[in-house]
């Protein structure tokens, strides 16, 4: 079935606000309870994201496809799941979403509305991780939908999420709208507002990489039947 | 297939039990073992409470739905997934296993049968925290239940609570049984009894107002054959 | 299909094997790594046992149903979903492979290859907490079998253990034959001699009191066509 | 649907780098923020470790059948699940890719770009943990491969691989091509290059006999139709 834009919008707007309350206040709770130790904190951090995306996509796919991530969007209309004039929508009601999940962590926690991070996080080999960690999130995105299962892609997004913060420098925000949420709290999960055009930069060539890539194994493919790239929306799969 | 009420009821009343039994438990258990750091702690009660809800909503959802909580018959009751007339039983079979879940808790770790909490949990960032909590909850489950997959609910909600009890300030009680069930025991998880009723009234309002946004989403949509609000009841759902 | 006694048998033998060498191994890993925080060690020792049954459950399933526990092949005898005379031999695979995988977490972590435990675990919660785990244990797999979801039971008890750990006081042993070869190793998840037939006697009334219980809800059920109890046997189920 | 060969190597590649990568940066990650408790680090190194497995094995499983391991590649080459002139294809693309993921992980954090590790891993106890646990994978992905879930391998081999770093004293590599990669990063997960060959032996000795061993399960049994060892390729199992 498919659902009006505006319906979607809707689905995103709320669903990339839960997104980023999860990122948000579970860094605030993490680093308040573990006491200085800070792998305890980033993997209460982790188990929270990881745990949120799973159930977040599992709730709005059916309705708007739960990109949730402005790099998702951009993927999903090169690879032509979804018509390029909704992406711009959709980015603005991440964007949107994801401010609105900042606001509501810090009302959640008792901070002040806003605070401009001074959370540093520059140089080249967090510009490689958060590169790194894009191009694995879409090639996961694109190879999981290619699996009939409804689990297979808020599992599979999840468990790489939670993997990605571990196993990257820049604990994998390896999405734009998320990334300019973090830089409006000065919290465990900020980022200095100065770093996020890099950042972003970053996630979008790693986007476009992994679709560019995942489409050079569809060329060489002998098989002309291979579903990815040719179903026609991800809004209007069906929930199953 | 349909159960007979009682055995709806039966079902509900050990669910709950058991449900609080984790909650409490594993928050005795993971406050005597972690030497004083509370992000330990609370680690051990999120993944002992997201598992068992995994396992308890498998287990019972086939029978009775697995509400395990008055906030969700309450909006079962609202999207007209369940008769009104039930929603009452519900809601005592469930306030009525939560109690004995923490009774359970206290005698499997030798405490006294139950004790009031002087857990302080007040202020307008903790009623904010279970509004929030309980919106997300029903969203998740309005959301997933549109999925036909088994698996979709049960591992939507225990993955939620497993996020939202580090998202939230007020660790993500959502849960009115649960909440009263917590007051009458002085360990990690406990409330002051005082707190009670701000709670409550919180997760109602949170439950009510994601009910009727997820049917807003619906009323905007052009397909009319949207099954959210239509199934007759989530008790009488095949178990697959 | 169903598969010859002795093939099942061997895979009783050799899955049970693992889950007690993922036991009394992650517990003697997580004893030595943790620095003297139980939490930690117990934290260590719940992931990879959870783990562990979701992985063997998956594997040996379909073949021999997984049991890798006499109380549940009790449990299964009684429902009359396997022949009477079939329980004893499974029960035999079961300990003679539970003390296999004690042996080889010693032989993997260099211990001496058998030490009586002097871990106390007596009292009367201790009890209850066996009692209750093991009613639990037996409630989730007889309600996960009227799932038609070969995920449902092996993710249910992976989950319902983990939680379990946690939320008894006896961090939930809930099967005998793992009883039995924890007694004979001198490390964390070990426990004294002298305590182990209260726990087999605490562990087979829960699983005899679900299974009672589980039989009521159905002897209420206004539908005839209920599945529990009728399905001729679990080793023979189709493996989808 | 089959792929050409070289598309499938190329998943192979793809995916045994990110693994590898998740495997050394969770490492290097762990052991920075742990503050010295090893226990910690290898916590966070195996959470991230099993939840990459399962995004990897559920995105690259339908293209190439997701080995990402040379044991594995040799004991489906066994069983008849892929032809056996692919195999050595399969394993060099595993070795590049494994090395790869090194040298990504060391981009990421900012380090030279290999050092020979000095992290000793020898002694009888620690080739009877890698002969443990990669006859125990083995046995998974044989057992998996009969179950009619797409899930079943991918959440399987995560949950196996997230507990056997726990209950082997070697922390389970169980995988050649990844043991190499390890061995060129002088970090948490690293191995002494004089290790190494010992540590392969003993990988390849438990994948043939694992894969042996499920065999004589089915040369016992009395059902013909057994389908391990029938279906002609992983590859060209249908994606679901």
């Amino acid at each position: 079935m498919t659902f009006q834009l505006q319906v979607r919008l809707g689905a995103e707007f709320v669903g990339t606000a839960f997104l980023v309350a999860a990122v948000v206040g579970s860094g605030i709770m993490g680093e308040q309870l573990a006491g200085g130790n800070v792998a305890i904190a980033l993997l209460a951090n982790t188990i929270a994201t990881g745990a949120a995306l799973v159930a977040l996509i599992l709730t709005f796919g059916p309705i708007s496809g739960a990109h949730l991530n402005p790099a998702v969007s951009l993927a999903m209309g090169l690879g032509k799941f979804m018509p390029w004039r909704e992406v711009p929508y959709y980015a603005a009601a991440q964007f949107a979403g994801a401010i609105l999940g900042t606001l509501l962590a810090h009302a959640m926690f008792a901070r002040h509305w806003y605070a401009f991070s001074q959370h540093q996080r520059s140089g080249f080999p967090q510009l490689i991780s958060e590169f790194v960690a894009t191009f694995g999130l879409l090639c996961v995105i694109w190879g999981c939908l290619r699996i009939n299962s409804v689990l297979a892609v808020p599992v599979a997004v999840g468990c790489y999420i939670t993997a990605a913060y571990w196993f990257t420098a820049s604990t994998s925000f390896a999405n734009p709208a998320v990334t300019v949420a973090r830089c409006i709290t000065d919290s465990f999960a900020g980022i200095r507002p100065l770093d996020v055009p890099g950042f972003i930069a970053a996630q979008i060539l790693g986007a476009v990489g992994a679709t560019y890539w995942m489409r050079c194994l569809r060329s060489k493919d002998a098989i002309a039947s291979l579903p990815v790239f040719q179903v026609p929306s991800t809004a209007s799969r069906p929930p199953e």
